[in-house]
């Protein structure tokens, strides 16, 4: 750590931090994202945010719509996701995995998340959702495995 | 970083990922627990998700179930809490604390963090729950006045 | 990592551990204030949690508040920034940024989220929670964007 370059020399390290911040970025575009469906619909959860579609405070634009709600849950189900990722990711990456064996987990969770909030936002049919949630998790799993069985100390 | 070997001979370190790996998979276990719920319950947020347990798109099947609703504010409590205990601890390991010392910190936590979801999912009777909760909190506030009395650099 | 003391004299580290701290404290610091409402409000989540304030069981203090949504609101509004921001600003730090423009990026970031909990807990006049929320944002993608254009590796 006193000396970054040799740090970024190891590529397992460059491509961990690829995928987190590309996986950080895509989870952090959900909140623009409904802030976009509630400009569009008109539907607000604080009462002063109405401002900024109407020239008054109006109570009838304080709600719940099923669209901006959908988002909502898929934004949850990233920090749910992607935040143990990143965390049990920094870990794995600092065991010294293969880059091979690294860069499959990290591609296959990339994957499965983008394509987890395509099939979430465009509400296809299931079991697509499920499986893409669930190779996440796997994905994330197998690595706590091996962080677990490389420094385990209770 | 450059030798990982070396990284891993820090005990502080091995227990810093031995507990932050064990309570992140505790965590992440409340998305399958929830799922679980949902198709036992036959309770789903989004409508595509009853082609699960029917064979037509079911309207009956989306809304909400105390039950489902429980675990996933201990899902979300979860989030709140275990997210900032692997942050924060992760500076603080790397401030060098005595291994006693630190192995106190993660293992109050770990237990609390357990006890915590045992507590909500099975309803205790409070104050086991709020106790619990605050022990965590505890612990990291402990851990964030070390990370501040050791770096601080505003 | 073996030699702590290296990477604590190294600046940019010292403050990146600072501020995030400093937000990860304040993040939390929204748990026992959402407590706070419902304790002095008496509307809670939970059935077994009315016994706080309640010799029985009181299923009429089960609900939901304004005030006490509005504080949950604005902890997983943290959550949603926070945390991505301590994530990408991590690895931004390990990039070896210079520390006039690692400090920048960091002062904004904790200043915009403080400003952002004062604006929503006070519902402030828009935009004024938008626009502080906005700056948390483009700080946190400006550090993505260092970040891959550092060590791009897919």
């Amino acid at each position: 750590m006193s000396s970054e370059g040799s740090m970024m020399d190891n590529q397992v390290v460059r491509a961990f931090f690829t995928y987190a911040t590309i996986v950080a970025v895509k989870m952090m575009l959900m909140s623009p994202f409904t802030t976009y469906f509630r400009l569009t619909r008109k539907v607000f959860a604080n009462l002063e945010d109405t401002k900024l579609v109407s020239s008054t405070h109006d109570k009838k634009l304080v709600g719940l719509d099923p669209e901006v709600e959908r988002v909502r849950r898929c934004h949850l189900n990233d920090l749910e996701n992607v935040v143990p990722f990143v965390l049990v990711g920094l870990l794995y990456t600092l065991t010294g995995p293969e880059l091979s064996s690294a860069l499959l987990h990290f591609r296959l969770f990339a994957g499965s998340r983008i394509f987890h909030t395509i099939a979430y936002v465009g509400a296809l049919p299931q079991p697509c959702r499920a499986l893409s949630f669930m190779l996440g998790l796997v994905v994330t799993f197998s690595m706590a495995y091996r962080v677990l069985s490389t420094v385990l100390l209770l």
